[in-house]
């Protein structure tokens, strides 16, 4: 899978418009009402990861998550690929569904 | 909650002999055979903080948890109390039953 180009990441961005390039990986915040509600939503994205074989850095500081994508096996050393980016938009379709703000 | 001295908590360190004092804050990473294994913990330091009321930040990445404790509300602005170190013990008490390594 072959690292995407900053111009086609941006353009990108422009539909997933909750999701930043922070570091050369995806990255966004969810805040939820609380921690229950937020391993709720870790749980989902970890059935998410398991199916697409694909694993986000999760972080969980109380009821915020933070998800940070990238495919590190890339050719060139990693970087953000259609991978990527389509488990950004199923990480958001889950978000739809729950009460995520 | 009084927030432990430096001499306190590395006394404390002694035992909790994986644990270690980073920023202020105590931390430790476990390594597991993979996701999964990574997620069953997560999910237990998860009951584990609902019914402490007491909110590590978890961070995942594929099959590293990382544990960071302090305590938020502790006077004079939050630091390492009795209740990160009863915390990190019973953290550890999860992995002598489960495969942590």
């Amino acid at each position: 899978m072959q690292k995407l180009t900053s111009d086609a990441i941006e353009q990108h961005l422009t539909e997933l418009s909750d999701w930043s390039l922070t570091g050369g990986r995806l990255q966004r915040t969810i805040g939820f009402d609380n921690f229950k509600a937020a391993m709720v939503f870790v749980n989902q994205v970890a059935t998410l990861a398991e199916r697409r074989k694909h694993h986000p850095d999760i972080m969980i500081r109380h009821s915020k998550v933070t998800l940070t994508l990238t495919t590190h096996d890339a050719p060139g050393g990693g970087g953000v690929t259609e991978i990527d980016i389509e488990f950004a938009r199923e990480a958001d379709d889950l978000l739809t569904v729950k009460a995520g703000r």
